[in-house]
């Protein structure tokens, strides 16, 4: 049965009686009703009744209309108003543009703005190199979408990707103290979207792509690394992927199994299932099969020129394995499933080796119920929040661009996503790690910095860096 | 002489000899190179020597750099480190982009973002409207430019543009609660100036277009006008075109004239000055003679296929006036410079009729040296801060868009121009109005506040806003 859920909290002003057990009849009838109340606030109380405002929370948006109804069929109690909390949190927007200087006194304006900013203006000229020391640009980062995958939702269109946009925003500052902006494109053209992020791309230390619909999100990917000189980043890809790795490695601890020795089957081989298969062989695991919905991709493969499809065909499936998704499940050591759900059961699980690793990812319904999987699998991850192993791209992201701004990274490369999906393995300790804790969780302090520390590094070693950012002398920056 | 301005202000770190006139000798000599000292805080005190940082107003750069070297000059004195406060304020940008709501927790989570995220995208597809209720749109405006004519500085590229535009930025805030985000393109293509604005237009409640050199902008502006359903500005013509109306009610006032009756000598019709053109003819000016580099416009002049030249031509100069900028200056009531500095003389305007008004805003340097037109002048305005009646653009486009965007305004009109620059001039009281006091002060509280109100009621008279917006239920917005 779905649970009652924090994404459809509502709370209604009710008029009751004034008694004793008013409160806790309305409780209790909440209750009966399904839902999960998480607070309550008297507002008045008159002679014979009383007002309070209840908090909970509901299934879904019909539930919470449910419950209404059951308290007003309750004798003299009157729901006066509902609101819905998640729409509340989403009222004019999620995020804000703030001045870092006070513009309080002539001075100050005559230094931030006219006359005196024509000197920084005149500066940045002469050398370009100063962009990023006078400017947002060092610790910026575009959030570009089309709109056409947005969440699991589809092409929705541009405005209403932003909700998800602004919130990615949001947690770029909240968890990495990354300065990112929403760009809603209103074109779904592969040509014009690359021309529009080049063309704003001055005010940008990094590009993030997100729910840009496949195949044209990895042509957009790859010509805007070719012709920008800061970092290009699909979200949607490289995020999962980094966190999939992190979680694999820390689940293969706790198996005892070497990735260089396992049977990997991963269900899915489009933007999300490319790039985890990318960086598992980055990270040396050798026995990879992948399927699509007509089966295992392998040398014989239908070619429709996707290059990433046919990166995997040349370098995956070196046994040659042409049967279907459940047969290629039989004695393997781990299911990664990126594509649909409800597509395999716990008896699928049971024919897999012993020390199963189990990563059902798809959203909302997973490819096969975490309950049945773990009855068969040692460990099981999903993408959900009420599952344990989470994996959730919002350990990858922040972090990530952290480190490529801190050095003023030009480009990025695999084995920065690979160090810092090692990096968020590490974050898991030894005496932390189980089963049911491959990886941290997404509030977890450590990550974004271990994250960021990794990324840096690595960048230094290719020597990615535009030049040494982070530690400008006299309180700029950040 | 030029005087030592704020723009121009350093912070010296000084080791001198421990004295009871140690700190007086340093600021005596500082006096003596030509500097203001604005403050000094002593840092360390040693037995035989002291460490003071000492902040001072200079001329410019080079003066900076002699008054370091002239304290270098005096006997055990070192200047052991100079910074500039213009660039120190400028370092790693002037803005940022900061939540609204809290990301603390899992339930704050799966609100802001997913899974509850997903049902705000799902409320703005299927009902486009809530997207200025739900998102950052209602409060957003763009702010865009292509670095080609970046202050007075000429085409320094969109790079070197950026601190122009985050000091934008943090103004539309400062004033009047406005998120803007600073648009640098790395185009100046103007079909595809107008097809990045238009793709990127989703996010945004407004587009203030900023620095774009002529005749381009005006192209740019009319098609994004026509073909964006948001409200589009080019700030360097009607920003500048409000103020010189607003302050033009004024000064009329102050010499005891009615703006139909009087005669105008505009010198520039280019951006600036075609706007301000038509913004005193929907006021009621009906004898006005716009100059350019050539002379004066008139139905002969030569038509070049710049659209609001040939309006100008069509609309101004009923005499037919054919003679020299001087000779026109002859009796007229009001000069409006918007063209190059140093082009007229005290003699010049000692020609004009009694009561004279010159407002001659050529920036740095004005038309007419300001204390040599007052000797013949009642009321002189300028483009500088160093002088009174000021001439600036902050007084109209923060209070603008706050309107605009208040009421979900789809477009904008000349008409809300012109009531902005009503409103603008009514600020400044009887009481208070005089000839070195006919615009109110750039941080008057209430200029923004009053533009902005004039907005809204104009946008409602002319049935332009998308619908109520302010006042939505639920403590959402600004």
């Amino acid at each position: 049965m779905v649970q009652p859920s924090p994404s459809y909290t509502i709370t209604m002003r009710v008029e009751a009686p004034a008694s004793q057990v008013a409160t806790s009849n309305l409780v209790h009838e909440i209750a009966v009703a399904g839902a999960s109340v998480t607070g309550i606030d008297m507002t008045q109380s008159h002679g014979s009744s009383i007002v309070v405002d209840i908090t909970c929370d509901t299934v879904d948006a019909e539930h919470g209309q449910r419950v209404v109804d059951a308290l007003n069929l309750l004798e003299g109690v009157r729901v006066l108003k509902m609101s819905d909390s998640t729409f509340l949190m989403h009222l004019g927007g999620k995020i804000e543009v703030n001045p870092k200087v006070p513009l309080k006194t002539r001075r100050d304006l005559s230094r931030a703005y006219t006359p005196g900013v024509a000197r920084v203006c005149l500066a940045i000229a002469a050398n370009p190199a100063d962009l990023r020391r006078l400017t947002i640009k060092r610790n910026t980062v575009a959030v570009v979408t089309d709109g056409t995958a947005v969440l699991g939702l589809g092409n929705l269109g541009p405005g209403a990707a932003l909700p998800v946009m602004e919130g990615k925003a949001a947690l770029f500052k909240t968890f990495a103290g990354v300065d990112a902006w929403p760009v809603c494109l209103d074109t779904t053209d592969t040509e014009e979207i690359i021309a529009v992020v080049k063309a704003i791309a001055p005010v940008y230390g990094g590009i993030n792509l997100e729910d840009i619909s496949a195949p044209r999100c990895f042509e957009i990917e790859r010509r805007l690394r070719a012709e920008l000189d800061i970092p290009v980043f699909h979200d949607d890809q490289h995020g999962t992927a980094i966190v999939v790795l992190a979680a694999m490695i820390n689940a293969l601890k706790v198996v005892g199994k070497e990735l260089a020795d396992v049977r990997i089957v991963v269900a899915g081989v489009g933007a999300a299932g490319s790039a985890i298969i990318t960086l598992l062989l980055a990270q040396g695991a050798r026995d990879v099969v992948g399927f699509d919905k007509d089966g295992p991709l392998h040398p014989g493969s239908r070619r429709d020129g996707d290059p990433h499809r046919d990166w995997v065909i040349d370098h995956t499936n070196p046994t040659g394995f042409s049967g279907s998704l459940k047969e290629g499940l039989v004695g393997a050591d781990v299911f990664i499933g990126v594509s649909a759900g409800d597509i395999l059961t716990g008896d699928d699980v049971a024919t897999m080796n012993d020390g199963a690793v189990v990563f059902a990812l798809a959203n909302p319904t997973p490819e096969v119920d975490p309950i049945e999987a773990a009855e068969h699998a040692t460990v099981v991850a999903t993408g959900r929040s009420d599952y344990p192993n989470q994996i959730n791209n919002v350990l990858a992201f922040p972090g990530l661009f952290r480190g490529l701004l801190d050095v003023g990274a030009r480009h990025i490369t695999d084995e920065m996503l690979r160090v810092a999906a090692v990096a968020i393995a590490d974050v898991v300790s030894d005496d932390e790690r189980n089963a049911a804790f491959i990886i941290p969780g997404v509030f977890d302090p450590r990550v974004a910095e271990a994250v960021a520390e990794a990324v840096r590094e690595e960048a230094r070693k290719e020597g990615s860096g535009a030049a040494p950012q982070r530690h400008v002398a006299s309180g700029g920056g950040r």
